[in-house]
């Protein structure tokens, strides 16, 4: 009897549903909103809704489901999530046992964790390069996260905290406020509220190709490569500020490779040679060896993640 | 027939042997120079001819040798030693096999790993507290090092860097040049140079009790608990450094705790005290939960740290 397995990657306004077969294909996938109020109950409620809709689609029933993984987007330990800031689900949430009672089924293998950090595992499984056991995914967007994966493992860390690189503290930080509450952080500067400030800051001195324009990190990174004097100082700080994130990155964990990820990321080689021409200026000992690549997974990194995640866990 | 398992800590001046019998008592310890010509067959020459003497002199002989683990004072990846910049046995020294063939015995379990990661590992198994499992140990004194555990095992990383934890770089750094070769490395303003050359700094401007005095680490913690205003600047200084350090770290590796050792630690609570403040102002998320506190097994660290590493990998 066939079996089937679900990677699903909550964030804050959509769920992600991959469904995979015994071979690790990825049989389909579907998307759904995700809910507002009653969130714990409506959450397991979704999940049982649709994973049952998907094994119908394909012909199975439930008897068929070999197991769930989950990614949320807050900090997991221990397999408690312990808060999302953007989805109200109040603190230490049991979302493996909530799962596992909708189903009726207390021998379902569920697993959950963080998104970030379930994206790395799923960046790291798909590489599929026995050579390397250590990585570090960073995705760029409106926040600065990362997944750190040692020695074929996630790293988890005690209080879920682990891989939240974008608060590094940033030499070049400048004392700006960082959403997380603290002063300097690498998200400061490099995720898009720092990126757009910096914009804003030069463009009140310097003339840019980007004025009368609503400033997005697209906007920033298009003309930059079109050669915009401002743009291109504004991505030099960003890469700069990602080069000294992961020259302190390799001094602590010191992995093979950087996956860089996140809508930024679009921006494509263009950010990843800026960002590795500041790392091979700064970096300490032997850890100039490492590389930065693009993450090649994208929005799907996450569902990927919680599949493989579920999988070696079985 | 009992078993004995040595612990060797190599260091830039001495060798230190811990012999532990089957219960994991420490039996004896014993000291001996480094060899500063012919290193690499000095070594094993050495550890050789001690390990035997210490054997006969528990009258036993080396057919009771249960296996020796090694540290070194440099990066080592994957058993090789990468270098060692104060002992000149060159790059990508097997020690292993130089220790295996000088006793003659293919067989002989014998394992090698940098010395604060080892430390790390001594402390951490000496702490005996199944709740931690996740812990860094820093080494304060000229250089300022580290070893990290993360859920029981030594995060070793890929070219040996992992742990090199006092070249993470400082927002607080002034430009000033570290021994590494880069700028901004904590180690620039907490290591016993950089402490010293703040010392001077404050000195010119400031009336201080330590004046005609040679500044070292124990004269700046000494008069700092008596209260001269600068030494507690420097110490304040240095404090603030370790505690936006263990800040980066936790956002990255998210440890229970942080084990204080190394000359330096000699300053006591006053130091935690003033480290924890500090790390209070800035940690992130709920990393604000990691404690501090000085680290227990002073210089034997190395050698039960390599004992323990050879008992875990047999």
């Amino acid at each position: 009897m066939e079996k089937y397995y679900f990677g699903i990657d909550i964030g804050g306004t959509e769920l992600k549903f991959g469904m995979f077969d015994g071979t690790k294909k990825l049989v389909k996938t579907l998307r759904k909103q995700t809910p507002t109020e009653n969130v714990r109950f409506e959450l397991a409620e979704i999940i049982y809704v649709v994973v049952n809709e998907m094994l119908n689609e394909q012909g199975a029933d439930v008897q068929q489901l070999g197991g769930i993984g989950i990614t949320v987007p807050g900090p997991v330990a221990r397999g408690i999530v312990i808060f999302c800031s953007n989805i109200d689900m109040g603190r230490n949430f049991d979302i493996v046992s909530a799962v596992k009672h909708r189903f009726g089924i207390a021998s379902l293998p569920v697993v959950v964790g963080n998104d970030a950090n379930l994206a790395a595992y799923g960046e790291y499984r798909n590489l599929n390069n026995s050579y390397i056991r250590n990585l570090v995914f960073v995705t760029l967007g409106t926040g600065i996260g990362g997944g750190i994966i040692v020695d074929g493992k996630i790293l988890e860390g005690v209080s879920g905290s682990s891989g939240e690189i974008g608060h590094i503290p940033y030499v070049y930080g400048k004392n700006r406020v960082c959403g997380c509450g603290q002063k300097d952080c690498i998200e400061s500067v490099a995720g898009t509220f720092g990126m757009i400030q910096t914009a804003k800051e030069l463009m009140v001195k310097e003339k840019s190709s980007m004025e009368n324009l609503e400033i997005t990190p697209k906007v920033i990174f298009d003309h930059a490569k079109a050669g915009d004097l401002v743009a291109l100082q504004v991505a030099d700080s960003v890469a700069q500020a990602i080069a000294m994130m992961a020259v302190t990155i390799s001094v602590i964990v010191d992995p093979e490779v950087y996956l860089i990820g996140g809508g930024v990321s679009k921006a494509g080689d263009f950010l990843i040679q800026k960002i590795n021409y500041h790392y091979q200026q700064h970096a300490r000992f032997d850890t100039s060896a490492a590389r930065f690549e693009l993450a090649r997974l994208g929005n799907d990194a996450g569902f990927y993640g919680a599949f493989y995640y579920l999988l070696d866990n079985l």
